[in-house]
C-alpha cells in the first residue's frame, strides 16, 4: 500500500528536477523562452508542469534558485584562504564558466523578477567573492580608493564581458581564464604598485 | 508655388527628427517599445510614422546610426594625442555618459537588428578607441599581452558597469567618470609596471 505513493513521489522528483534542467537550457539560449516550450524540452506535459510551477514567473525563480545553490556549493568548495591575489586567480579559474552560465539564466530572470528577488537570490555566493575582496582590501593587496561594490561588479562584468567575446569570435575559450585573471589583477591593484603578472599568483 | 513643397519638406524633417528623438528615449527606457508608443511620444500619427520609416527594425536603426554620428562627431572632437594614459582619461571623462546613453539604444537594436549591422553601425566610433588602445600598447604605455580587443571591451564594460551601478544605487554618479578611469588605467597598465594614480594622468 506504501510502494504506489512513494512511487508518485520519485516521479514528481524525476518531473521537477527535469522541468528544472530544461528551463535553464532553454532560459539560458532564449530569455523569452516559453512555459510551453519548456514543458516541451522536459519531456513532460504543460498540465504536468504547471501541477508543480503555478506560472512561469515561479518556474524561473526555481530554476534560478537551484542553479545558484549548485553554483554556491561549487564556490564553497574552492578555498578563498591565502594570498588573496592568489585566491582571485583560484576563483576566477575555477567558476567564472558556471558563474558566466548562471548569468545568462540571470538576465532571463531579469526581465520576469523583481530587482529585490534577484539580489536575494544571488547574496550568498556573491557574498563569498565580497568577503575575499574586502579582505584584499583590509590587507592592502586590493586597492581600498574604489569600494569593494565597485571592485566586486568589475570582476563579474570582465566574466560575462569575456563569454561575450568567445560567442563573438573574439576570445578563445581556453584564452579566457587567464585574460579574466590578469584584468581583474591589475584592475585590483592598489595606485602605486606594480600589476602582478599572472605567473606570479597562480 | 515653390512655398508650399518646401514647408512640407520642412514638416517632414521635423517630424523626422521628433520621431527619431521619441525612439531613442522611448527604446533606451524600455528596449520593447512599439512604434505606436514612439509616435505617441513624438506627437506624430502612426501613419505619418510609417510614411517615414517603413517598419520597426528601419526606426531603430535609424536612430541608432542617428545618435553614433552624433556620438562619434563628439568623440572626434576629443584630443586623443599626447601620452595615451592622459588620451585615455580625457577619453573617458568626456564621452562616458554618451557613451553609456548609446549603450542603452544599441542594446534595444540587439534584439531587432543582425549582429553584423550592429557591429557596422558602431564601427567608427570603435575603431577611434581602439587605434588609442593600439598606440598605448606599441608606446607599451599599455599592457600587450592580451588581445586589443579585450582592452576595448573591458574599457566599455566598465563604463556600462558604472551606469547600471548608479541605476542600483550602488555607486553615485559624480564618482563614475574617476571610478571608470580609474579601473581602466588600472586594467590597462603592463604586468610589472606601477598602476598609476588617477592624478598623475589627468
Amino acid at each position: 500500500m506504501t510502494a504506489a505513493p512513494t512511487a508518485k513521489r520519485a516521479d514528481a522528483q524525476r518531473n521537477i528536477q527535469a522541468i528544472l534542467d530544461a528551463a535553464a537550457v532553454c532560459l539560458s539560449k532564449d530569455a523569452a523562452a516559453s512555459v510551453a516550450e519548456i514543458a516541451q524540452a522536459a519531456g513532460v506535459g504543460r498540465v504536468t508542469l504547471y501541477g508543480h510551477f503555478a506560472n512561469r514567473a515561479e518556474l524561473i525563480d526555481a530554476a534560478i534558485a537551484r542553479a545558484i545553490d549548485e553554483g554556491d556549493a561549487a564556490l564553497a568548495a574552492i578555498d578563498l584562504g591565502g594570498d588573496p591575489r592568489t585566491a582571485l586567480v583560484r576563483l576566477v579559474r575555477q567558476s567564472w564558466s558556471a558563474i558566466v552560465q548562471i548569468g545568462a539564466l540571470m538576465s532571463a530572470g531579469a526581465a520576469t523578477l523583481t530587482p529585490e528577488r534577484m539580489l536575494e537570490l544571488h547574496s550568498r555566493p556573491v557574498s563569498r567573492v565580497e568577503a575575499l575582496v574586502r579582505r584584499g582590501q583590509e590587507a592592502g593587496a586590493f586597492r581600498s580608493d574604489l569600494p569593494t561594490t565597485w571592485l566586486v561588479s568589475t570582476l563579474h562584468r570582465i566574466m560575462h564581458g569575456a563569454a561575450e567575446d568567445i560567442d563573438a569570435g573574439r576570445l578563445a575559450a581556453a584564452q579566457a581564464p587567464s585574460a579574466i585573471a590578469a584584468t581583474a589583477l591589475a584592475a585590483f591593484t592598489p595606485p602605486g604598485h606594480p600589476v602582478p603578472s599572472l605567473e606570479e599568483w597562480s
